[in-house]
């Protein structure tokens, strides 16, 4: 294996022990690819104390993935808390701390594989919602891992629809306790991590009663397991929900409440309070205790979704470039498989998304930093905006980045089905995006309710938060452009995803006029449309991640070859987006049939422009081999060699297979004799 | 378990044990189930066979999947040599032959889950490839299972691409034998089922050079394990490829050869022959070889792809009847999600997608089995179109259903992505016929090929195969259609599929003139061509598959209600078809925007017409509980109590916490003094 150890560094001779297919593709980058990565980091010094980060995780033993695809539920586990209690002691010794600019790099570098996810959720929903006198008693001990906490909302029977939690907490004035119940099979806590097998407390979301009437979903700090022996304190069960498709490492779990009581101090209590009379008091609006979710779906984006992304490009590219298949003429050496036409169309869509998502991404950021600012000030006048952008984004990034890891799998045949490929666990991981933090069909259907809202104010003349303003916007009826080159004009193309995200909006507002007008329920009215409204909800973010995709190449350094290598991806970003959604675009007739003909003509050619950088675009990510844990996506293209020594380290081949002594010997013992 | 053990024959009563929500969506089918499933059966008589089979095996506990989920790759290939083996003797008992009716629902049944698919497609090469000697030698030995064959055709470094296999026969006058070898890494063949620790025999596939001359890619029968202590023969390495995305119940193995030798009888010789002094000689195509390819491409697409697309709607359509969330009115109860829109939008497609390729695969099977008896005399006339029928349906029916798979998987939010939904591995398996057997983009373009030449050939007047005859049609321009329910006729969307297939083809057709006309290259201008000729070989495709729902529906009965609620299910493939490509059909004006807003309203208007029978339509699959092996998609719905009554038997709640004393017990144990 020595010879495959190859790592970030032997960058600096490309063609030292690199597959001269892969070398060559380096030898001919447009940009530096040391001044992109510096770009994507947000300046060379943040790219510097990155890798300082990996170097010192990569080379601790305790967080190693070597064996990864070969390990069990309980042997994912074990290492997944092993690692997160390491994580403590590395951090302590480097002077890393959970606030610092460290930390972000230490996730990424772990890529997901330690537990303890949802007791960083528990401390954060505590910081977010809790009390000053509350952050003060638990942050301090969950911090220090002398608890281990969940999130506890999901139910067995309850997911996006938190109105509809059956959990109970009843207020008990006489003891001042609230007294929590899962009253049926439906209601028992089901999915949270670090549940099934770790926390010693967690957050359940229950319905809260005082005196018989009902306030709402809350947040209740419980302590489920003993400090003592880790037993189920009394009135609890809990266990883990079993195999999933992923996430082996993580015990996401169930847990039954019977009769569990609570002092009336654990209702995390920042906006509102059970006073000990059974007054309820809240201070603001009572959606804020949802805005931990909000934040979480955000959160999740960089790490789980768009890194994701970005690894699975560089797998796939990078393998393309190695894997010779069948020959575009006869005669010549068989081809590099990113020469062809059809690869070039599946894989670098995805590396302009995984760009496009990467850009989108830090706006968000930056948006919701500000709102969580005046959040703490208790002014809630950004949250429809912010809930509404959370919600669209999540499904659309997640809707898309799963669409683009699969792609990536699919593009690499039969070696990208192996898990050695690393592809399927980035599948399978980033799936689950698509499904937690709420459903993306529910979640465009909030974002459809508010854009909605958006358009009939800006149609009134209204004024409307500064995401929607394009909404007032009057617009040509026909696209301008003449050839193919116009198509290449930021101007042109994202005037035609303004337009069909106003006209989706608008054909739904008559829609659901129509409707009304013609006596149908609003609700039903509303059901009747929602197929068009999700529509238009994905239309508007789309539109919203292309302009801020031409806002950033803007901005960017001239110099060194980036500005002009992001603006090809960009227009790549938003002529695929055209091009695959072409019905959307002819059908008011804003793009004509010739137009779209110029569409094509030019994301074709794009294509081939933008390949012979695929791979430095992908090297600038900056992944090192251990982070991709992929035998085809390695720096040094070793393709073939790497799948085969992986393949021997797996326990199949460790032992005597065991079927022959049962099953095949008595079988073939009978054959000898008459061969 | 008791209460939830529901069988099929709990239908007689269907309210009983079973969950009132699912249990009234059967009270009002517009149509008989039981007459449907014969339908699909394609006879009363073959339901009763198949139940009476399906019956036998799962009553029988060698074959019980009880487990599954929770096993090891180890434990699953164990297991599936186990019912392997057990399998032989229970057909001897029931007096079931290979070649009998029963066996195809005997595999039904199974669902995959057993070794020696590869040997099936061992016997089957040397069944179709080899001469009558071959076959009097072979077939009885591999029948018995007194040697277990493989198919050794993918290399590491090759595919799809059979020409470019990189092992070598070179025939040995001197000693009439073939020296077989896998010269370099990417040589090694890589993949074969059943081959890396089972098989003692493989079919490999090596290019043939006889006196420094080569003839291309030809079969040989080559023994690689020991019978009697089952050691790799001499010059033989073989292995497992280690983990994969699924399938771990298959050995997929390596094979490296070095100067293994066969006897000059092993090369399979049915249709050439090397001769004693090394005289090549061969009657008819040599691309008889891959012919055993072409037909196992077609055969896999029923218990590979199209039931597994059955399974997932039965699973998703029932859980969808039981799962309640949020409301569709303020003050009412929540509602079933399968009432809301968005949901049939995702998952009743699907199900009219599976009806419309059960029909298909009756029409491809029995065009295969006429072109089969014409091979076996040695008439090659229908090779070509049977070839781009196999690779154009493969590929398109192959994608279509995997995506339906997973649309089905998440449109079960959260509990579809636990494997005891059985969504999982439903997806994870199907996910795997997109790329073996060749891969899908490849396969489409073998079938533009094939459908340029027919255009050029139609073009110029000259006949062409049956199923290309419609590329000579004169259609209109426009299409005729005024209201919506024009569109609920099929003439009016046959029409616009063929239009636009015949339109994509054309447009194909004359870039590529045009691009050779102006210089291009030929093979480069054909590259330049390839997005958008798969997506015109996946038009024909689609266009086919909608004109033989239309011929079939036209056929049934049209009593019991069953030819109403199939055209239903047609009509709604059809339009799903047109709104989700609507940039195909609005493009040259085929469909207007008025037009597509007809298509839109009744696409929508269907779903909801459908949505009252999908629970029938899918109950009438008829798979057993035990098939489904789902705790989402049983027949009496009780879906909470079933994951949770699951969830108890997982590995990670049988044994004491594996990170509890090592890694929790020492950070948790400081706390106690201090809470």
């Amino acid at each position: 294996m020595a010879l495959l150890d190859s790592s970030r560094h032997s960058r600096d001779s490309v063609l030292s022990g690199v597959n001269p297919d892969l070398a060559s593709e380096r030898l001919t980058a447009s940009f530096s690819v040391e001044k992109l990565t510096a770009v994507l980091d947000g300046g060379a010094e943040h790219t510097r104390m990155r890798r300082a980060i990996a170097e010192a995780i990569e080379s601790d033993p305790v967080f190693s993935r070597e064996n990864q695809y070969f390990q069990s539920q309980n042997e994912r586990y074990e290492a997944a808390v092993r690692k997160a209690v390491h994580l403590q002691k590395k951090m302590r010794e480097m002077g890393w701390t959970e606030n610092g600019p460290e930390v972000k790099y230490i996730h990424r570098c772990l890529a997901g594989d330690i537990a303890f996810h949802l007791h960083r959720v528990f401390m954060r929903s505590i910081s977010v919602l809790g009390s000053d006198k509350q952050v003060a008693k638990w942050i301090p001990l969950a911090s220090e891992h002398r608890i281990i906490g969940s999130y506890a909302q999901t139910e067995l029977g309850h997911g996006t629809y938190l109105q509809g939690l059956e959990t109970t907490a009843i207020f008990d004035i006489a003891t001042q306790e609230f007294i929590l119940n899962t009253p049926k099979i439906s209601a028992m806590k089901w999915w949270p991590g670090d549940m099934g097998r770790s926390a010693t407390h967690t957050i359940a979301f229950a319905q809260l009663y005082v005196r018989g009437k009902c306030y709402g979903v809350h947040p209740f700090i419980v302590q489920i397991r003993s400090l003592q022996d880790h037993s189920p304190c009394p009135g609890v069960t809990a266990g883990d929900i079993g195999p999933k498709m992923n996430f082996e490492h993580i015990d996401n779990g169930y847990l039954m409440l019977q009769n569990v009581r609570v002092p009336r101090e654990n209702m995390l209590s920042k906006f509102c309070e059970v006073q000990p009379d059974g007054t309820y008091v809240r201070w603001g609006s009572q959606k804020i205790n949802y805005f931990t979710m909000t934040t979480v779906r955000i959160s999740v984006l960089t790490d789980e979704v768009i890194l994701p992304l970005m690894k699975a490009c560089t797998i796939a590219i990078r393998y393309s470039a190695v894997r010779r298949q069948s020959k575009l003429k006869p005669g010549e050496q068989e081809a590099k498989i990113l020469d062809y036409q059809t690869q070039q169309q599946k894989l670098l869509p995805q590396l302009a998304a995984a760009y496009a998502f990467h850009f989108i991404n830090t706006y968000l950021h930056e948006l919701f930093n500000t709102g969580y600012q005046e959040i703490q000030g208790r002014n809630f006048d950004l949250l429809p905006e912010l809930h509404a952008l959370s919600s669209g984004f999540k499904a659309m990034v997640t809707q898309y980045c799963t669409s683009g890891v699969e792609i990536c799998l699919r593009a690499c045949g039969g070696h990208g089905y192996s898990l050695l490929s690393g592809l399927p666990s980035l599948y399978t991981n980033i799936l689950a995006s698509c499904i937690y933090e709420g459903e993306n069909t529910v979640l465009f259907l909030q974002t459809a309710r508010f854009l909605i809202k958006c358009f009939m104010a800006a149609s009134a003349g209204q004024p409307v938060p500064p995401s929607v303003t394009y909404l007032s916007s009057a617009n040509p009826r026909k696209c301008p452009a003449k050839d193919k080159l116009d198509f290449l004009s930021a101007d042109i193309y994202v005037k035609a995803y303004e337009q069909t995200a106003i006209r989706l909006l608008s054909s739904n507002a008559a829609k659901l006029q129509r409707l009304t007008q013609s006596g149908v329920d609003e609700h039903e009215a509303w059901n009747q449309c929602t197929v068009e409204l999700a529509k238009a909800a994905k239309a508007h973010c789309h539109y919203i991640t292309v302009k801020n995709f031409v806002e950033t190449v803007e901005k960017l350094d001239h110099k060194a070859g980036i500005q002009k290598i992001m603006k090809n991806l960009c227009d790549l970003f938003a002529l695929h987006g055209i091009f695959s959604n072409a019905g959307d675009f002819l059908y008011d007739g804003y793009l004509s049939e010739a137009q779209m003909d110029l569409v094509t003509a030019s994301y074709l050619d794009l294509l081939a422009v933008i390949r012979k950088d695929a791979v430095p675009l992908v090297d600038a990510f900056d992944f090192t081999d251990k982070s991709l844990n992929s035998a085809l996506g390695s720096y040094d293209g070793q393709v073939y060699q790497r799948l085969y020594e992986w393949a021997q380290k797996s326990p199949t081949n460790q032992q005597e297979n065991p079927a022959y002594r049962k099953y095949l010997k008595p079988l073939l013992q009978n054959t000898l004799s008459k061969l």
